[in-house]
This record gives structure tokens, sequence and C-alpha cells, in this order.
């Protein structure tokens, strides 16, 4: 019993980043979206966008890593796309929630999430960049949907959000076509500031 | 871009789950639970629990069919699981709502997610079991962190929560154990009323 036990103490304290908030807002514009919401969200999205991107895709392990890529969070807090400061100490934050988090569960299950939050991280496998275009694009969504709220409560600049999403059009050209005609048209609307 | 359209206007409507919420509190007891958070739990939950059922269990599938599981709520609202009145229109009430949620995906997509929403609320393969098993262990574990509060709110009886559950001891003698050591446990505690 002690491996279950581990197992749900592990459950029960990622339970935590129900209440870690993120920038971006629900489509309804009311709230912001939190960690466990944003991480359902593409989970789901993996599933029905695969089609998208490159055919050797794992779309489980996408699932998965999609479903955990925030949990460090729980320590680290939530650091902002565009926040520059937070960015310079995001990366040491991270690691040091990472031990601790997933070293909570048996070794075989958390050195497997720890494995697939690293290659998320890394940002060069196939199978994290659908998952890095998952974390962009759904928020992207959101942001359209009520209107470009977090945009412009941020001042968010176009070459920022370009540069942000730049593998995406590798990844893949019919999502980049999506993205781009939305951040065009938030910038017509002012909400997305042209430079 | 039709099919891709049609993907992300379900994206976008299913975002609204995040506003649905549950009788169950988070395990630090300040609110309640909505449906994507549960969701997301569940998910993840499967694949860390898959060793205590069925060899056959296919996890990815299981994961999607509790990630889609609520998504009827969007037009049905969350019926409490000891709502004996609400219990009787639950099944047209959800059926409809099925129809019209799943109905907005590429025919291909849509029919497989009702598939497997029509599985589930079926409950006789092993993946449904496992499903139902995710179901109904996430909020007990829950329940225990809060204190039960959720339990004493609603008044629950021991019976109601040992009829709910009983097919779990057949799904998964270990989760079973674990089950029946938290109930008693509030028994003791009067969270529940022994009856």
């Amino acid at each position: 019993m002690d491996r279950m036990k581990q197992q749900i103490a592990f459950l029960m304290e990622i339970d935590k980043v129900k209440n870690i908030f993120r920038q971006t807002y629900l489509a309804d514009g009311k709230r912001k979206e939190n960690d466990a919401e944003h991480s359902w969200h593409l989970a789901i999205a993996a599933f029905l966008l695969k089609e998208y991107v490159a055919e050797d895709v794992d779309v489980m392990k996408v699932m998965i890593m999609v479903l955990i890529h925030d949990l460090v969070e729980i320590d680290a807090g939530d650091t902002y796309a565009y926040d520059a400061e937070g960015a310079k100490t995001k990366r040491a934050r991270e690691v040091a929630a990472a031990d601790r988090i997933f070293g909570m569960l048996p070794e075989d299950q958390g050195g497997y999430f720890r494995e697939l939050w690293d290659e998320f991280e890394a940002y060069e496998s196939d199978d994290a960049k659908f998952a890095h275009l998952l974390d962009n694009f759904q928020p992207l969504l959101l942001n359209h949907e009520s209107n470009g709220k977090s945009w412009t409560e941020h001042h968010v600049k176009k070459s920022q959000i370009y540069k942000r999403n730049e593998k995406i059009k590798e990844t893949s050209p019919e999502v980049w076509e999506w993205m781009k005609q939305i951040v065009e048209e938030h910038i017509a609307l002012g909400h997305v500031i042209d430079e």
C-alpha cells in the first residue's frame, strides 16, 4: 500500500494547481483561467488537432505532457508569457519545483513525468513542439473570444506575440495561418500594439 | 478550413464547463470544484492508477473518456450524486446535450466522443468501469482532504456511498479497500451518517 499512498499523496498535492491563476481570461471574459482548467483544455485539443502536426506525434504522450506541464507552478507560480523580469529566474524556480513534486511519486512514474516535463521544456521533439503549439494556441483562442482582454491589460505588442510563437509556423502551417488571422484582427481592433 | 472551424468552435463551446461547479470542495476546502478541474484530475489519475485495474484497459481511451464525460453538463447542469429528484430527469437532459455538443465536431471526431460517452454511461466495459472508479474515487479523496465538508453539508449516508460505489470492489479490490477505510473514518468522525 506504500506505493498507492505515494500516488494518492501526489494526486492531492497537485490539487493546488486549481488555485494557480493565469493571465488569460475564460472565453466569457469574466474571470482568469487556472492551470488545471488550461491543462484539461489542452489535452482535449491535443486529440482534436493532431491531424495538423507531424504524423509521428504520440498523442497519448502529448496529452500526459500537457496535463502535467504546469505542475511546477505549484511552487514556482505562473510567470506571464511577456514578463521579462520573471523570465530570468523562471527556470531555476521550476527545476526545484519539478524535483520536489515529481519526486513524490514512485520512481518509475515520477521519472516518466520528469522526462516528459524536461522534453517539453527543451522544445525540440515533435511531441514537445505540438505541446507548445497547444499551450500557445489555446490562450490565443481565449483571448480572441474575450475580446483581447488580457492583451489590452498587458499592453502586448505584435512583435512579442510573433516572437513567442515563431516555431509554430514550422510545427503546423494551418494552425499558424489561423493564429495570424486572429492576431491581425486584434491589431486592427487596437487590442495588440502594432510594433 | 471548415473542419478546423468546427474543431475550434467546439473547443470554445466546452470552455463553459469551467463554470459548471460540482458539490465537491477542493482539497483545501475553500471553494467547490468545477467540471474542467475534476476531469483534468481524473485523466492524470487514470495514468497513475492503471496498475490497480484490469490489464486490458486502454488508458488513452479512458483518459479521453474522463476528459469529456462531463461536457453534457454544459446544457444539463451538474446533478449531485445523491440527488434523487434530479436523477429522474438526468438521462434525458444529458442525451439531448450530447446530441448538440458532440454534434458540433466533424462527424468522425464527434462520433468517437459520443461512443466514448455512451460507453461511459453504460458502465459495462472494463474501460468504463475504470473511468467510473476514477469519477467516484477522486471526489472521495477530496472529501477526505476537506474534512468531509460536502458529505456533512448534504447529510450523506453510509448506505448511499456504498450503493454508489458497489461496482468498485470488483473493478479494483485495492482501491476499494482504500475507499472503505476513508468512509469508515468519516463515519467515526460523524461526517457520514451510519445507516
